[in-house]
Order: C-alpha cells, then sequence, then structure tokens
C-alpha cells in the first residue's frame, strides 16, 4: 500500500490540530508528516502516533517533497502560500474560502461530488461547514426528488470562529459566574446568553458572506438550479452547527420516504423519533463523523415540501473530516502521487 | 378618569412578576390589587407601588368586586379557573394557550387586531410570545403587500420556560463552570451549549405544539389565508426570543420599503445597519417594550420575498406587556367595567 508525505499548514489551529488526530483516528497512510505554522510558532512540540514533532515555518521551500498539504489557515494565507506549495509538488486540500469558487478548483464532499476530483490541478477546495452538512442531507434527496428552492437558518457554534470563539464564550462564561461585567473582545457582540445574525463580513446585498457561501457552494458543488436562501446566526454553544432547513422538491416526498433514503445514505444518520425527545442536538453530534437530520415533517405550506433539523459538529465533517476524507478519495482514486 | 380592581392570578411566577411590574411603570389605573396563587404560596407578601400585599388563594370566591383578572398560570389551571373568574364579573385576559382558539375567545395583539376586542365575552386570549413578536413585524407589511407564506425558524430564550428554565440554565452554568458534571432536570435535554429542537409537546403531524400555535394563531388574529411553517428551537440565551423569518408576498416590496413602512409601525423598532454591527439580538432587546427588526434584505429566490430577523422581550411583549396593554384598549374602547 502506497504511503504519502503530509504537511499540515496551521497546525496549532483547531482545525489543524483536528486534522492531525483524525489522520491518527483513521490511520491515514502517513508516510512523513511536516507541522508548518508561522514563523512565531516555530518549534513548537507536536505529537503525533506517539512520535515528537516540531513545527517548522510555513513558507517557500517547505512543501518539497510533500504529497498531501492540509491547509487550515485563513484565506489571506492560502491566497499566497496555496500556489507555492501546489508549485513545489503538493496536492493542496484548503479549508479556506479563497478558493472555492475558483472555476479550475474542485470543491468536495466527498459522499457528495467526488467526481469533481478527476483532472485536479493540484488545489481542491473544502466547502464551507454549513454547506457540507446541508448537502450532506439534500444530495441523497435531490437524487430522488430534485431540490428546487432552500431557506435555511443556521444556528452555529463558536468552534467555527476557532479558538478565539471558543476562548471569547469561555472567558464570558466565567464573567458571568464571577459577576464580573464582561465585554466582547473578539466578535462584534457579546456571545453569552446571545445571538449575533453576523458571521463574516457583509455584502452589498444585506447578505453576509456565510449566507452567501450556502448560497453559492450549494450550486457549484450539486445543482446550478438549486436556489438557497440563507440566515447564518452565531449562537452560544461551543460546537456542532445546527440547521432549519426548509425545502421544496419538484416531485413529492414523504417524511417517511425522506427518513428511507437518508437512513441509506452514507455519512448521515437519521435521529427522528420525537415522542422518545429523540432528534439530533449538539451535545449528540460532538466529536462525531456523521451528519444528523431529524424532526423531519411535511411542510403543509407548499404542494411538496419538507422541514428539517441537521446537526454536524462543524470541526469534524465541516472542516477536518471531510478534508482527510478528500485526502482518501484522491487516493482512492488514484489521483495522488505517493510511494 | 376610571381606576380598576385589579387580580393577577400567578404572581409568582415570572410572567406574573412582570405584570405587576408593568403595570406600575406605566401607571396603570389601579384602585385595588389583589395577588391569586396556589394555596401552598399563601401569604407571600409582595410590594407594589410601594405598598405591601399579600397573596391570596386563587379559588372561587376570589373574584367578586374584580375588574380585571390578569391570568399568567398554565393551561390547566386556566381551564378550570378562569371561567369562575368571569362568572364572578370579571374580565379575564390569559396568557396560557387553552382558549386562543376558541371561537368565543379574542386573541389579540393590540397594535394588530384591537377590533377584535368588541363583543368579548369577558375572556380575552393572549397569543403566544414567537406569535406576537411575528405579527407586530408582518401585520404593516401585511397591509402593504399581502404575506402569502412565512417560514420561520425560531431561536427561543429559556425565560420562556418561566422560573424553571432561568434556574436550570443557571445551574448548569454552574456545574460547567465547577467542572462538574450535569444533567436536564426540566427540560428534556441539557440546555447549556446545546439547542434543544422541542418546544411544548409533538403533535401527530411531527410538528410540536409550540409550532402550530404560530400557524393557527397567526390564521385567527392576521389573516386566514396566511400560510405558516414554523420550527422552534430552545437556545441557550436567557432572556428575548429570536426569529429568523422568510416571507413570501402578493405584491413586491423592496427593503427599503419594508425599512420605512417598519420604522413608522407603533411598537416596532427597526436596527439594521449592518456595516456598523447594529442588528436586533437579545441583549438589545432586554427590558425593552418594542419588538426589533432588522437584516431585511430581498429573497433572491423568489420574485417577492424578503428573509428578516426579529428580536423581542418574550417576558415583556411577548406576554405581560401585551396582556396590560389588552387592558389599556379594553379601557379606552370602553369594553370594561370600572368606578
Amino acid at each position: 500500500m502506497k504511503s504519502f508525505n503530509v504537511a499540515i499548514v496551521g497546525p496549532m489551529g483547531v482545525v489543524g490540530r483536528k486534522v492531525a488526530s483524525i489522520l491518527e483516528e483513521r490511520n491515514f497512510p502517513v508516510k512523513d508528516i511536516r507541522f508548518l505554522g508561522t514563523e512565531r510558532n516555530k518549534d513548537r512540540e507536536i505529537m503525533f502516533k506517539g512520535e515528537r514533532y516540531y513545527t517548522e515555518t510555513a513558507e517557500k521551500g517547505a512543501f518539497t517533497n510533500v504529497d498531501i498539504a492540509f491547509f487550515c489557515v485563513e484565506s489571506s494565507i492560502s491566497k499566497t502560500l496555496a500556489p507555492i506549495a501546489v508549485r513545489e509538488g503538493a496536492v493542496v486540500i484548503d479549508n479556506s474560502s479563497q478558493w472555492r469558487m475558483d472555476k479550475e478548483v474542485p470543491l468536495v464532499i466527498p459522499e457528495v461530488n467526488p467526481d469533481a476530483l478527476y483532472g485536479h490541478k493540484g488545489l481542491i477546495a473544502n466547502p464551507n461547514c454549513s454547506t457540507i452538512q446541508l448537502l450532506m442531507v439534500l444530495k441523497p434527496l435531490h437524487d430522488v426528488c430534485r431540490v428546487k428552492r432552500v431557506v435555511v437558518s443556521t444556528y452555529q457554534a463558536v468552534s467555527g470562529s476557532g479558538k478565539n470563539g471558543i476562548d471569547e464564550l469561555n472567558s464570558q462564561i466565567e464573567s458571568f459566574t464571577g459577576n464580573e461585567a464582561f465585554k466582547a473582545s473578539f466578535y462584534p457582540h457579546e456571545i453569552f446568553s446571545n445571538l449575533i445574525p453576523h458571521i463574516d463580513e457583509f455584502n452589498e446585498n444585506g447578505y453576509t458572506k456565510e449566507e452567501m457561501k450556502m448560497v453559492n457552494e450549494t450550486k457549484k458543488i450539486l445543482d446550478e438550479n438549486i436556489m438557497v436562501s440563507a440566515t447564518a446566526v452565531r449562537v452560544p454553544v461551543f460546537n456542532c452547527h445546527s440547521e432549519s432547513v426548509n425545502i421544496e422538491t419538484e416531485i413529492y416526498i414523504s417524511p417517511e420516504e425522506a427518513r428511507e433514503i437518508l437512513g441509506k445514505s452514507k455519512g448521515v444518520k437519521v435521529i427522528d423519533n420525537p415522542s422518545s425527545h429523540e432528534y439530533p442536538m449538539p451535545v449528540l453530534a460532538d466529536g462525531k463523523d456523521e451528519v444528523f437530520v431529524g424532526r423531519i415533517r411535511r411542510d403543509f405550506t407548499v404542494e411538496n415540501g419538507l422541514n428539517l433539523w441537521i446537526v454536524a459538529d462543524n470541526l469534524r465533517k465541516g472542516a477536518a473530516l471531510n478534508s482527510v476524507q478528500i485526502a482518501e478519495a484522491l487516493i482512492e482514486r488514484n489521483l495522488i502521487k505517493g510511494d
């Protein structure tokens, strides 16, 4: 079996760390691994599969001999560094939003559109976390009943903002219990016991970039004709994004049929037994690989419609896990070199 | 000016207390006031307008000479006690869901359908909190562009469950900071750092009663033809309910026109300046009388559609304030006796 030289770019962030732990968990065929961070974070110790590694600087020359580079950094860094990594021979799987809408770059959820990987040019984009969990559920339904329109409202955890988001909620909880005043420092407003209907920047059209990612990435990944209307909201939950999703379909589908289809879909788990108080929730999805769906019920206000409630671990399937699965899909299809 | 003998039924609950404080704030013409609770809670001291009162038992005979009785108790109690109060001559303004869909009972938001008060038979129902804040915003828009269909996802605070909900979130926050394990006791699942897509009981059709309240009460209050598709979710926020609302209208309306119309609507406040990070949030609405609306933007997936984000203090406009405003509307219209 082949094995691969892997690099994790941004290894100290929450997604970078998660990529490392998922590579371990899944026994990914790692030949050698490099942890590439900022100059400031150089020489930090990282344990991987029981061995000690030290972070190196992510810079020109660092990707020689790297087969797969997992980029877990912000768009601005990916913008300059990813092309360098590709030129040096690495296949880059990028978690930022920098390359997602680039026509030359496949945007891939392995369970949804693995064929988009064929003909890649060394750079593959990992979709937005909210898009991934949405499409994991929409794809199997779309195959059967053609989804026409989606109205989605998100309930997004602070881990989606990385360590800064988690630290901010933690510190505000502490201030609250200590009866101390607190102020937002990372988010534009306090997040403890509050909701912020604002994720990423605002566009001219009144939507945030986060909302438009769901609109545009859905078209690129699943079907150009699907129309998405999105509202993205940050909630005081540490981990796992949730989505209230209303769909209109071309062909009628009953909740029972939808449950059956989704129950057979790889990577999706139906939890839908409300009379026993069983439905997806962040505390259930935390640390899990699957995308959870429940509260599946007919929307009586349209001829062919369903309401659904979708929850997933945004750090795993929404980011790190999907990236590793992309690498696995490349290997399976012989679309990447290795020894 | 006339003044009235008032009773608050359920004076120790969060809504009952709020009714008392709102009567004080608004200088409601109270001649005498009685606080009627359970036998167990008898003789508890309550301060009102600087005077000391003691709770009495809510029972047959307690409503003699009462002009207005604010019922802030659960449905089962209202079911037996409200008719007794009416027979004894009180006009009952009921906060439970017991009477809302009764054809003989007006269901009233004073800014929306005050005329429904005419011909009342002594019992008036206060709508569900989520319905009130939704319709405060829909009504002015409906008057202009005819709302046809609404898809709403709620983000509901624990105060909506009363003291039990608030105590449960508080105690779970304390356990979290103290590194202690915690379990749900009041809610079916933990609410700290979690979301529960389950408010009130489940119906056969897969919807919760809370969701169906929005569907049915909207028809009764605003327009039989408006179709509502609702998802109700409990979030770890102490106070103020939020709603992500998607509407389709018969006549096109631009976000600018919607802002202008809503800006002139009594009881509604537009906060919609995203570039300065200004939008409605629970922390802003807390303790306020207005229903706040923002994030108003065109829904590009339908010909005539808007997305909106609505936040209100569910204990005030969603419950206690609306009840007091109903009483004021009755007085203005001479639909209640007093001295």
